[in-house]
């Protein structure tokens, strides 16, 4: 007679590790309330109370550029969340990465900030407000290059949360697939950071031939292969 | 024999799903935080430490604006905890909507101080001081836009919550009641809002019949619905 | 055979009122969040990062008036961990009394920090260094009113907690002593902060008797008679 | 029969006192917001939103400061966790010395971050930036002043949450030397702060002799004592 199909449920809770207390460590409290208060940093921007009506209507408009930044944050921290769900333990690694990650997210806060903002300004051609404009070519290189290697070290963070549940042996088949899947995301995300850094600091910046500034920031399409390689990773690990 | 009578408590506590932890979820912890960062930003103004005993005594005069803004404020915090006490999950849509709802009411913190500060000040014929002036017509069919916006826009998210739990269905009819009557008092705080709105753009706003310019605020009477129409919501899904 | 002597205990977690859950309820959460946070920005001037050496020396100065005012926030938040480790709910009174406790606390944050720093400003005969300063006799004045009424508005939020555990009735004779003991000190407290304010209002400052303008400071003193009442408020309840 | 050998585990989470809870108590959830708020304050400059990418650029070289800063005061955090997993109450000696810390660590952000900062502007020549400038040996003396008595104070905090374990009595030899180890370390830290203060002190700062400038920030080499000497008093309570 076969077991109740459990290891065939696909939602987000389907996977706990058996020693996963339900109730928050005080690591998770920390990296919450740390993460709260950077989105909220990023959000209101403490030295900037609007003092006019039309001030207000203003401030609204960086609205577009906030809803970028703080979903980007927000995911990093539903990263943390997923994995301290499942696997999660106050361990010393595992404290030092979340630290770290912390670290990173604190220091990325307000240039998350600017980056999308003056992004938003471009898009827009110039109708959503930025206080910082990317006015060179430089610029460009160093808004590429800033953000990818917060990009790729926010997930170095993650990634090495996983590595150690992989250290410490998966309790099951399954759990080696997620193990293994969460991996193969966190692979996919640093490499496209490298790449989109690699891209801004090696191509000719040529004021002529304009579609070559945007090639750093089309990589970021490549995030499009790590559900199907995570997929294939799980499967194997599974399987192996 | 009858069942014991549980179903007319009528007490804050009286309903509570089966599986619902009594623990805080990380969610909880992270919309917790979040929303007493806002409400600290929103009652100390960082940037103006009074230099001087007057001063002091007249920086108190802002406390009746921060009081309504943190009251509005708190009572969508209680909206979270009162649902998140009932059904909360940290399910992937549960999750988004909590998140936005933070986000909204981060974006909100300084609209709302600022239209609540520059209401007490025109109520109070100014002798409660403002630092932002509703000087001209336009400005107070700003102010009306920006509060309807954030008022439908955060109870939207409120709602979703409930309709999040209505989706995965009720476990009892008292339940099936409790969600339908919820629902039924965000409808009608999302269409004052929206009421509000149309008023506020679409009323000639003439200097001379200034009575006019009163009524998209007036349609927040509208609210006093919400009891009686969620009794009835609530009443018919039971016997439903 | 009489029970094990439970009830002569005198420790700290001696009394816990048997539905009371040992996790934290998302209301305790949040109060300790704006407690925290309340804390941190009434000692991290974020305005005033010393540029020098010589800044940073003078800056930790302010450290004794920190200290004052830190350590009476603090007072109050152990008040309602107090109570809510032994009775706490958090039914819709204990949530509006709690809330309006951090409103006040979050309003008196930095009138706390300057009634301190003029305080030991004026103690240490200038050494200690404010920013502002009591200068005239109606400064004094301003300071004692908007003392005592911070002082007994949060009192009255901490009284107003234990109020509420009368009305729904003492689980035994040492709860009901616990509970009249606490409302002793809180009547006491308020009463306090009351004669303080009418002394400051009503006697006449003149500058040639300067003894007079320390009697509503004086009249503190009379927190000294808190624990004595406390106690026979206490016996009483256990009698009665 | 020997027992199970329990008492030879050496991992973190080894020693938990029986009666610890495993959720989080108030008091811990208190100190955990005011660090987490304490350090996003550190790296999160609120005053100094760069306004251009070059701006942007320059304030990245903030980031090695910001990480010593950061990993210090995350050091007391950790000791502090440490102590609360395995003896953490919050009775009231407990409460006050973690509140003393709190406010030590409120009170040492900034002197923290300039103090890196400016070590970091001196060691690197001056390619890292710094606002503040240790630039007259009167202002190192200063920084070692500073620095020492933080480091001390703040140890003599955790050391204190370890003796009121010690009063109590151990639950076990195992715990017995657990504490007596972390005693010494803290004994070793007040220490090497005490030897730096009084060198930075007593030492002739001659502007000739540069490198006797140094000794007081090499006093905390001493800091290596700290292991050995842990592991010679654990071992001794274990025996005795």
């Amino acid at each position: 007679m076969p077991p109740p199909p459990t290891s065939t449920t696909t939602g987000l809770h389907a996977i706990a590790a058996p020693g996963r207390a339900a109730h928050s460590t005080r690591l998770e409290a920390f990296v919450d309330a740390a993460f709260a208060f950077a989105l909220t940093l990023l959000v209101i921007s403490v030295d900037t109370i609007p003092e006019s009506i039309a001030d207000l209507a203003r401030a609204l408009k960086d609205v577009p550029a906030f809803a970028l930044s703080f979903a980007v944050i927000a995911m990093f921290w539903y990263q943390h969340v997923r994995w301290s769900r499942r696997y999660g333990t106050d361990g010393l690694p595992a404290t030092l990465l979340s630290l770290a990650l912390v670290f990173l997210v604190l220091v990325y806060v307000y240039p998350l900030k600017i980056l999308f903002s003056s992004f938003m300004a471009a898009v827009s051609g110039g109708w959503l407000p930025s206080s910082t404009r990317i006015g060179t070519l430089d610029d460009l290189v160093v808004v590429y290059l800033v953000y990818g290697l917060g990009w790729s070290a926010m997930w170095l963070c993650i990634t090495g949360l996983y590595l150690t549940v992989r250290r410490r042996g998966a309790a099951s088949r399954e759990e080696a697939g997620d193990v293994a899947g969460a991996i193969a995301v966190g692979a996919v995300a640093i490499g496209t950071g490298v790449i989109s850094i690699a891209l801004a600091l090696l191509l000719p910046l040529h004021p002529t031939y304009a579609w070559i500034h945007g090639l750093p920031g089309l990589a970021y399409v490549l995030m499009n292969l790590a559900w199907p390689l995570s997929r294939r990773a799980a499967r194997r690990a599974e399987d192996g």
